[in-house]
């Protein structure tokens, strides 16, 4: 793996196209998270699947976190081999083989898992592995989850009743939520989904589980989830980067908006005509599956269009258009399936590389 | 880079998500261009771009392709590295360091690059590499390139000047014509492309620069370039694998209609209602850039939504919904990136897994 910078380089002179991580905007929201959660009685997982990146890692859990959450049992070896060990993968593992990693895994470090399943329940109890095991509500999101309130508590207590599994408590994720673009209606899922993870609380403890832990929330609505009193851990991913997508909902004050830190540096390679430059940084260098990403600090310049290595940006009258050889930076769309490209965080501070991160779960997808 | 999976391994045992190659179907594809242009006075280089393996190159060149093309520095690096010798980047390499290693390059193999701009030649001139340069024909895809007629002219007499710069011929690819649905469409807009590349050569011709080589054409059109009369070399990619997109195009008789060969295996890993399963491949395992993956022989159902580690499938009444656990092929919507995303082909012939070939320039972007 070439190194995609060099320690000491100058930011416009790094080769294109690179991801480029703003330490002082990283670092600073990290502290945003932290500030706005003082006095809340709450930790701190954060996703390491926008990230895969045990150094990213080892900084929030410096800031406070007790732990991350991943999605694979392949990214939780990634992290595991970085020097994380306390790993939820707050998805189900499902199969044979990945169970009997999973087990493998929990040799080393804390690990939790979520089922909604009682036939995998069984699975992963037959491995004989010692892991913390959640229950994972299906909140509205339309994907995994089973069914809130006597469905997720009889599978809670299938848990409870394994001598050698641990219930974990309930993984409470409503994703499709982060996106909704007002303040009213992130509020008002959350409000809905805090129903639901309580009525599944109070059955349990009629029946005599506890329930230690109630784990989920993202970015765009982490807040709802603290301030309903129902989530005793949060997991944003996205804080650290702000993409373009989280940019376009409506923020505020009880929930503040993040600063862009993840960027996509460019070259523009061609200049086929006056308000056009094409640059050398397509679809696999910036997903585009939420959409277009944006230019930085370039008025009037807009990233229109995409293929496999190039992208379009359009100028629009009076503005600069880059010139040809010249160094932009993109926002990207979705930072999660983009950092899932590189191999390499090029971290820079005030247009120097400071430092390369291995992007060591990039491609960790089983 | 843990193995994909294990030589002699039944398909059904491979751990998801992982790439598959069925390597009777392409075989078979490869066979099928050839016959197609059994008898036409074109050559064939394929276009790397789309499957990042010179396991596969090599393939390619047994069955006749004079080379390969791809888009970028580092995928020329990674194809040289595994034993390809004449490799068209057929694309602008802009700015020092990326030139410096294209004038590396042509030390070990025949390169060849393209120009739209004067000021471009004149940095690949000043680098001293002695190597093919071809100028690249915009074609009314509104991407690179330079007009063609007279402005192009001007470029290539510019290199035919050069002391050690070859002028290799005209880059003249219409990307966006690949995809337009209908035959007639394509056949019109080659057809356009045509006599602009026509025109081209004869105001070359008038000045005395013979144009060794017009080279361009994708999958979706190659044989109107053929017929044409105005391309020497073609270029197709998605060929071998032909994804879901290309197979919404019309085919005939003449422009054939490659089969399947690329898929991704994934894993019903939820089961949240009757009608739905949620597979462990989203967008980070099967890029929806050009739309979601099929699912492959599995009437009834369709793939509906992705998000970053799951696909969401849903039955239609009356079809069969896929057991937790059980496997399924997924044909990606858009070959290229999909690839670039793995590290490995699982190449399976009947059901066994027979090959694991590495996909070495994945994420060589630069």
């Amino acid at each position: 793996m070439r190194p995609a910078a060099s320690i000491g380089q100058a930011l416009e002179e790094v080769d294109t196209p690179a991801l480029i991580l703003d330490l002082d905007v990283f670092e600073n929201n990290l502290s945003v998270l932290s500030e706005s959660l003082r006095g809340k009685r709450v930790r701190v997982r954060p996703h390491a699947k926008t990230h895969k990146c045990p150094e990213i890692a080892k900084r929030q859990l410096a800031a406070g976190a007790v732990g991350v959450c991943c999605q694979k049992v392949s990214e939780a070896e990634a992290l595991l081999e970085g020097g994380i060990e306390d790993i939820l993968i707050s998805n189900e593992v499902v199969g044979a083989p990945k169970i009997a990693r999973l087990a493998e895994l929990c040799r080393h470090a804390r690990i939790g898992v979520c089922v909604d399943n009682a036939e995998n329940l069984r699975q992963i109890e037959n491995s004989g592995a010692k892991l913390d095991v959640y229950v994972e509500l299906e909140l509205g999101m339309g994907r995994c989850g089973i069914a809130p309130g006597e469905p997720a508590a009889a599978l809670a207590r299938g848990i409870a009743r394994s001598s050698h599994l641990r219930f974990g408590g309930l993984q409470a994720y409503h994703g499709r939520a982060q996106h909704l673009r007002t303040m009213e209606e992130r509020r008002a899922t959350i409000a809905d989904a805090s129903r639901k993870v309580l009525l599944t609380k109070s059955i349990l403890e009629k029946s005599g589980v506890s329930c230690p832990i109630v784990t989920g929330a993202g970015s765009g609505t982490f807040m709802f989830e603290v301030e309903s009193g129902a989530w005793d851990e949060i997991q944003p991913g996205s804080y650290i980067f702000m993409d373009a997508d989280y940019a376009r909902n409506e923020w505020s004050a009880q929930l503040p908006r993040f600063q862009h830190a993840l960027f996509v540096l460019c070259t523009a390679m061609s200049r086929p005509s006056p308000e056009i430059a094409i640059v050398d940084a397509g679809l696999k260098a910036s997903s585009v599956d939420s959409g277009m990403p944006g230019v930085w600090k370039r008025p009037g310049l807009a990233y229109i269009k995409a293929s496999d290595e190039h992208g379009v940006l359009q100028a629009s009258p009076g503005a600069a258009v880059p010139a040809l050889g010249e160094k932009l930076l993109l926002v990207p769309g979705h930072c999660d399936p983009t950092v899932n490209l590189y191999d390499w965080y090029v971290c820079v501070r005030r247009g120097v590389v400071e430092a390369l991160w291995p992007i060591t779960a990039r491609g960790a997808l089983t």
